[in-house]
């Protein structure tokens, strides 16, 4: 194999497959990046056998082959040489020589034999969004995926696509974040789990741009995303997702509409007084134009007042602070709106269009009020 | 006590006060900022009983007092705070109250009388300086000390006067830094040995303008810096420091001028090849206008030449690339010469004024040459 490809394209293209290359894995070929030049391209391929990654690069063949070369050494060099071309080379024995102006270096390789392909998805219907906006929709409900393994599907994501609108949906038992968007062509009803390791990768790769496209296929066990020279396949979890519907309320008996910078920037402080692991809540007593939060620990206590707009009943609620700071710190409105009920029941942080909701459980306060 | 202060003013003080605090301590008084407001001026002083700093803060009396206030807890207070004025209030067991704007925290303070005071240095002579110089100075020796306490005086750096001139010299055994500045006055002739640990929390603090200026006091114990607002006080090295005029020699076989940057891009792509703790040699060959540089490792090969300007012998010669690495970063000249005798002495890089010296040892290559 002989191929020629700039630093920079070689760069963007290692950056897109490390992705893909598992951190520990018993299968050292899938530390690899497959070169596949083949055909007429030169195709990066990386799967982890969760995720799959394919891109292609911008080059010249000046001899067809395949190689596959350790990922991390492979972008460590690239990473180094100068701004220039870069020549590739393979002998019979996957012995790669990488040259750029003066500076050669030789690395061992694999024959692209024993590499896991990625599967083979078969494009019916696609969804077509923009980067920006799944990017976006990504970030704005990944952070409430459950951490641990003890219910897969708590770690992944729910695309959902009905009455031609997406809806993506995670939770992880304390709280749920759902964000929807309208489609604009119509689409077959649909109900997936992708999983969260998959949707931070993706969102590593895409554009964030709003003129840059991305399609995506659905299969039974399978997500395929396709956008500039990138293919990424991921597996999906199985099993069905849990129903929220019944949890979801749009009565209220107190709605707060608040400045979202001040509300955060006051949390924020209230924390600091909260060590590590401790699960001390933040007490707001919610009243007539005003708002306060108070926290009490062993390292001090705090209260500050906000101002607030209010309708219906003054209300003395706990929450975890974290699971606050994680929704007010996606949301983009300069103004939020929370829906309260009672101090027990989910508080729901949503705008006039759904677009996004937020729904966090409150913590238990009494015990703390009767000291 | 009752004082009022801007964030930024207090933000800027905390910031350097904290450079003093001991991350662990048997004697918790030390975790504090010492706030002194009984006299006109308000003081923080921090001590770590090796490095003591006291920084006066911009701000008002109301009522005069004196409180320690955990310094980390009050740093994450008043880094988070509004950006306004700020008011410190104590009652009489020391609990503080700190207010801006709506926002209010109380924590618990403790007398200032248990508080290690800094040393009351005499100053006689002062030596002044740019903070700037300092600051290069320093960076440009520091990272050659011995991180290892195994021999004290190797953790600390050589601040020599002698002829009107200011010598800095780090050692850890395998190579040599040493930075020269010549005085605008006549000072008398000092040598001391300052922690290295003083000189990097210094050059934190110090602001790395030109037009600023540093006043250097000595004592026999200690060493006190005297800039903006602030005063840093640290102990010395006890000991006599390494004689090093008789490894210094300014004979030479080779001679070799070498585009800096060229030369550092060089070995760091050479260094990829290297897994930490593998002590793998650079081998560099130095011919008549070019220099050959390789490394052979578990992990590959790579070999790359280097257009330079020779006089003298051609010379094969093995180094540690993290030492040439080290000292080619602090350099700012564009090209750089480099002394050599045989395999076996140490190189120099030093510039023509000798304002700058590194010695680096080499490394013996002959083993992996015969294979």
């Amino acid at each position: 194999m002989k191929i020629i490809c700039s630093k920079s394209n070689l760069l963007k293209s290692v950056n897109i497959s490390l992705k893909a290359v598992p951190s520990k894995t018993t299968m050292p070929i899938l530390e690899c990046i497959l070169m596949d030049a083949t055909t007429n391209q030169i195709k990066f391929t990386t799967n982890d056998m969760e995720l799959g990654i394919e891109t292609i690069v911008d080059g010249h063949i000046e001899e067809k082959g395949m190689v596959a070369l350790d990922a991390k050494i492979f972008y460590e060099i690239i990473r180094r040489l100068p701004d220039n071309d870069v020549t590739i080379t393979t002998d019979s024995n996957f012995v790669a020589t990488i040259t750029c102006e003066k500076a050669k270096f030789t690395i061992p390789g694999k024959a692209g034999e024993d590499f896991a392909y990625l599967p083979v998805i078969e494009k019916d219907e696609s969804l077509t969004l923009s980067q920006f906006t799944l990017k976006e929709m990504i970030r704005q409900t990944i952070f409430s995926i459950a951490v641990n393994e003890n219910n897969r599907l708590m770690t992944g994501e729910l695309f959902e696509i009905k009455d031609n609108c997406l809806k993506i949906v995670s939770l992880d038992g304390h709280r749920i974040s759902i964000r929807k968007m309208p489609l604009k062509k119509e689409y077959s009803d649909r109900k997936i789990v992708v999983p969260g390791k998959t949707l931070s990768e993706i969102s590593k790769i895409l554009s964030g741009e709003i003129d840059d496209q991305v399609s995506i296929y659905f299969t039974k066990n399978h997500i395929l995303f396709e956008f500039d020279q990138t293919m990424v396949v991921s597996r999906l979890i199985e099993g069905e997702y849990f129903r929220i519907d019944q949890m979801l309320s749009s009565d209220y008996d107190t709605k707060v509409s608040v400045n979202k910078k001040e509300f955060l920037d006051c949390i924020d402080r209230a924390t600091l007084l909260v060590r590590e692991g401790d699960k001390k809540p933040i007490v707001i007593e919610i009243k007539d134009n005003s708002m306060e939060l108070k926290i009490d620990s062993a390292m001090g206590s705090m209260n500050e007042e906000i101002d607030i707009e209010k309708d219906g009943k003054d209300i003395l609620i706990g929450f975890n602070p974290k699971f606050l700071i994680d929704a007010l710190k996606v949301i983009d409105d300069e103004v939020i709106h929370m829906y309260l009920m009672n101090p027990k029941a989910p508080c729901f942080i949503r705008d006039d269009e759904e677009n996004y909701t937020y729904l966090i459980l409150p913590v238990n306060i009494s015990q703390n009020q009767n000291r």
